[in-house]
């Protein structure tokens, strides 16, 4: 176990989060999704199952139809963005942290249609056709997610609030 | 070598195909993709010269003119979107592994031109302009694909068939 | 330290620029980056920092603004594109490595506005609102970018002419 590095001396007058750490890589998982499941809900139950606590993933493949989203940076909410026809996954990356200690899904998502137009976004859900994931797990102290009241986001901690 | 871990005791009703594994990371490497060649078949003949049989990779650069694919997911079959004119790609996420016992490579891509403008599926061709490759490869056992009836694609075997 | 492989085998008559390295992975940082500060710069700090000189990264989030480029394949120059308003990161790739000495950070990115709509290219510059990035760095002979001629980029060395 290696103890996380922190930028404390880092100087700046503004709110800062950051949580950096040395980690090392412990498992990956390359996992074909089940036909007709939620991306989202299939990884979070793999980590659930497979006591993942942090992890970064990536997946290509095709959805079904997705739930999107754009998050405000005035207002502080997710605006939701509906995709109701079939799309590949040009393109899915995101990460496993904990949040009020569960394993807590955070995934952005490229999607685009038969004819190579796209939609993107903060993937909320998107029902399966065909998957790939390659999951990277770490071997870390606890990476924990705590709200953050500049962003109205729940960011990882070990944070240096420097107002 | 890990033996593989799979969810034998996930429960469906549907057609399952998974694969799940604990791989180790074995080797990495960094790619300058030679300038005119097919992004896909350059690094199909590095899987070849270099017997990497499962890996994940990742590139950014710019391509002169590609091929595009999108999955119709009741046809069965892929529409293929040519791309004409030069574009960054903005990303390009792939894995490689065993098709008929042959390294197999398996891409999406997001493209871009001169104004930001994007399309983006399946990669078939990439002529290179310039590009830099990430190629992670795994100690595994072996990930084969094998035809799925249920969506016409050679996915990751390993499969649980819960029909 | 594992020494570089090339592809000094193959054969062809165009200019070819390769860098091939058996490379083990050495660290992992999980990294929030720090509200209203600019990404590129940013990793560029926690590179000089931290003494990376060679890693991947990956990136979700979201900015409030950024400047996006598109190289021009013939004029050999970047055309610059300004994106004003907050756009979620559906994607960002990038890579550090060694430049006239000192790391260099070269990163792509797709952007998604509040319909979801898309713009993308060489990441020159921006201005997080929030983003979570996993860099993994690399245990490495030095990866150089030297000037190549023919696409009048800095490449990765450890090349061949095959002029």
């Amino acid at each position: 176990m290696v103890s996380p590095t922190k930028f404390s001396e880092r100087e700046t007058g503004k709110m800062m989060t950051m949580a950096l750490a040395d980690f090392k890589l412990k498992k990956s998982y390359f996992v074909s999704v089940e036909h007709d499941s939620d991306l989202i809900q299939f990884i979070t139950e793999l980590a659930e199952k497979e006591n993942i606590t942090n992890a970064a993933f990536w997946g290509i493949g095709a959805l079904k139809r997705a739930t999107l989203g754009a998050y405000d940076q005035v207002r502080h909410n997710y605006v939701e963005i509906a995709i109701e026809t079939p799309h590949e996954i040009a393109c899915c990356t995101g990460n496993i942290s904990l949040k009020d200690g569960k394993p807590f899904v955070h995934a952005h998502a490229v999607l685009s249609d038969e004819k190579g137009n796209v939609k993107a976004g903060h993937l909320f859900k998107g029902i399966v056709f065909a998957a790939e994931v390659l999951v990277q797990e770490f071997d870390v102290p606890r990476l924990e997610r705590k709200f953050d009241e500049l962003t109205g986001l729940s960011l990882w901690d070990g944070g240096i609030n420097g107002n």
